[in-house]
């Protein structure tokens, strides 16, 4: 029972990607109503890098790396691979030299409910990477799993073409085809925030900004 | 059934809280005679903070952040929240907006157990979070909890006004009205620590230090 | 029942410890048919440290760092300590203390599948540590363990005497036996990496460079 | 931002959905590729039930188990409940009251990651549930979820009208236009099982009818 | 720095106790506001047991049962003694001889933060436990804790004297002050659920039983 | 890099590991100087087995069973398989054919540190299996590993031929050449534990009858 590999993707536009990356993780999550998070447990493994990106899926078996050479081949510049283990493993499937490869094709990160090695070398290449786990333990090549399928990861349903945004507050994905609308949320949310940063900077209280003395008190809040 | 605040709080001398700080949470914790530690999974997200200060207490419903504006209007300067949530959650309870609105009030950090976000301007705008994880996951503010009550945050009960130390190795809580007593013990220590350091940096040995081996051999320890 | 000291254990020859050092965990690893991984939980306290060095292995009990003070006595120069606890513990064993004692004798390092504490002198101190968990809580000293003897630690038998290659990948064991061979095969596999390094970045795939494509079609791999 | 109840949802034929039932979990999985299985945190809260049944999915907030209520109103005989909390949550949404509601409904069980209580009364009513935890930690009814949305439940992506299949072994989802085929494999691989499990009770060797003796050998295995 | 055992305490009347115990867990946890239910880790050894009793707190360092034996001289009829290890730990504290010499003070059961064995013969004695795991490994007697100190057991704070209610649900702590208070909300509850069951096992909904449609409405939630 | 198959394994004796299973695991893990315990993750799927066998152990890699083909046939009447995956899988690598293939060689039982399935139908033939996790997961045979060679299972160096004893309470492991001295330090233990529990049940104390009120006055234990 062989696995499969589809190569037409639909990818967003490429503008559209950059706005997402530069709202962030945070805003973007709450700019689709709260929705899209990767489990918290994905983590970079080094900090500040602030990505996005259309995904590239994999769904690889536990312990096996060798579908990350085939979805190597189907990265376009601005990708970003996604692989997601069929049962949970934090095995190292990911190292220098498939980050060699990966960045020589354009790839701009992975994220991988799983493990990663050599991450002294990615940290000097600048190549992100979120992980479950970071881990030197081998894997092999026998079996086959598939590429840009729909996959789960993180807890997250994700398809090949979604928009991955991924900064230190973790991993969310946006549907390719929310992602213009999505974008525009973002941007509005921004803006209201500025002006309220002002304004809590300034000493001013939350609770006044969004007026919640009343509804406190409705729902039965006492000052002793 | 509503939550309540509590708002006359009393708090420790700053003048022991500063001494607390700067004694570290291991001394602090060896000093009260091993007591007080928080869960070692409430981690710094950013390394090098080395703070105490009074806690505001907040005991808020899972993935429902309202309590944290209530528990500002609280703060004294000094201060450090506390939040535990009434079962386990990992949501981002707390980011930039908040953490500017609480340094407006003279807030000194945040222990949490659940998740933060926005940790990248956290740590540009300097504001220490020890947290059980990130979190880009909203929160909404549907459900109302209480402020300075007795929590039970990482396994320590804590009462608002108890003083809160934190640095790299973690958390560690102080009765308020052990403060004094332990912040003597704690100056003990660290004089005591400061000769014996001597001793072992000149490849002296604890064995010999302490006066273990008689010991040793008395629970039965042979060397073969 | 007490515990034992075996003092005398051979070591590896200190050339080929700086040759597996120098390799880094996950070549190793792979280098001895991927085994000898120790689970990923073990991580570093700071990053960038890359050491190898004889295991002085110990046997504690949970929440008891006595042994601690009766393994430093059994260092030479270029050792590893690397503690087990006989059950599942985050207690900090270990800090600024017994870090200056180790350094004295010329300790290279920490693995310890429980906690550790004063986590910044020891940064600062240079002294690298692959820990469970960064614990404040401390320890008594009151029931004997053993040193030297067969431990378990992260999930591998070690033995002392064995080697330790511990890097931002986490750790890894070398049978004391083995360590010549393992050398040699992790420097061929270094050697053959350099090459194909070379190709990837030049944007060749692995799936040439490894002639994958037949064998992908034979268990069944389609592209569509 | 409310939430959405999809009320219009295509099921499975009942005789398919009897038969997957019967096949179990397993070989469900099996005969579907060895894909769809939840992850095993989801554990029968009595042992002994077996049952299939179509999805009526809800996205619920965490601590929060209004939405319960709204998706009883969408059960048809023979649905099973499946929920995944927004956030990862071990409260108890669901007890002796809302099963009695849903039984009367004709639900055949509740599939939650997430806790459940009253688990005495539920196992003397004959209502199976697998769930993440059992806890008596109450929810709140303040914010909407989602009904027959799509939903991530243990790790699977499930929509509504997907089969579910659940007894012993865990919980697999089936998709719902996929039913039919699987069935059909899923009733040839347990006649192909009857055979060989004769053999195999007799004494004869899986070596020997999978005829694997050769296949390992060329792998490399060495018998010593 | 040696423990205390505090041995006048006050409890709560047995018909308040006996009365909590019939009202069951979940019932009594939400009596009393959703407060008081400790960690659903705390799992017991054999179903079907539901019992109350004033709590027998002991503070305990990890791997050390010493404390148990202080406990048991200090134990009433109908106590139940509660352990929390002072740091986390999985060991078998608690087996047969420590059950026999606790029922013969009339102890009512046991709740432990940490591990328990002999399980089949505390079955067969008809002793309950809730624990955090099940273990054969063993502990030492070496190093005091305390005896009915303010203890946190499954994220619950505990003191002396307070009513610890445990079934198949989990456990829950009720303060000896409000005992009384508790035991008339539950029996309030109790008797409305009954008149709600009845209805909803008729097809009536909650929807409609607790007229949550226009709340549901307003809060935005459609349906489709 | 293939595998190994150890074929010529010498076990102990039949007697012995008869007593030792009757013994019990708590009793036999004191006896052996609390050595040995298997980690308490590993949980029988029913209750009440209790069994003893030689090891035949099992290096499989995560989600590869094939190993257990190969093992079954190594199998001599009254042994029990121990299967360690080289990393951490939760997969069910055993079910209901395996075990029919497994009784027929007269295999006790099985102890794994990972998934196994069908666990009705190992329930109702009897076959008794110790596991991290039930799943119905499936695998597959395309890696080799090793039969026989020293494994670590459940945090425990285990060699073939090596002493399982198995409960309610967990896995224990005995070394073969000491498995005579623990079988008669344990049936001591057995002998002086009936004359304590006699008096115990009579209610007599264990701070009188192990004469420990001295020693605790000593390390400091104060009554108020």
């Amino acid at each position: 029972m062989g696995g499969v590999v589809i190569q037409n993707v639909e990818r967003a536009d490429a503008t559209i990607i950059a706005g997402l990356a530069k709202a962030g993780v945070a805003t973007v999550h709450e700019a689709q109503g709260r929705r899209g998070c990767l489990a918290p447990h994905l983590r970079p493994i080094w900090p500040g890098a602030a990505i996005a990106g259309s995904a590239v899926t994999i769904s690889a078996p536990p312990g096996d790396n060798w579908m990350l050479h085939v979805a190597i081949e189907q990265i376009q510049a601005g990708d970003i691979l996604v692989l997601a283990p069929t049962s949970p493993c934090t095995d190292g499937y990911f190292g220098d030299l498939l980050a060699t490869s990966a960045m020589a094709r354009g790839c701009m990160g992975l994220v991988i409910d799983a493990g990663v090695r050599d991450i002294r070398d990615l940290r000097e290449m600048g190549f992100p990477v979120w992980s479950k786990a970071v881990s030197a333990q081998g894997t092999v090549k026998e079996t086959v799993g598939s590429v840009n399928v729909p996959i789960v990861c993180g807890g997250q349903a994700i398809e090949a073409g979604d928009v991955i945004v991924a900064d230190d507050d973790g991993v969310v994905v946006v549907r390719r085809d929310e992602a213009a609308t999505v974008l525009a949320s973002a941007q509005s949310r921004l803006a209201a925030e500025e002006a309220k940063r002002a304004r809590l900077a300034a000493g001013e209280l939350g609770l006044d900004i969004y007026d919640m003395r009343g509804k406190l008190a409705q729902k039965g809040l006492r000052y002793v």
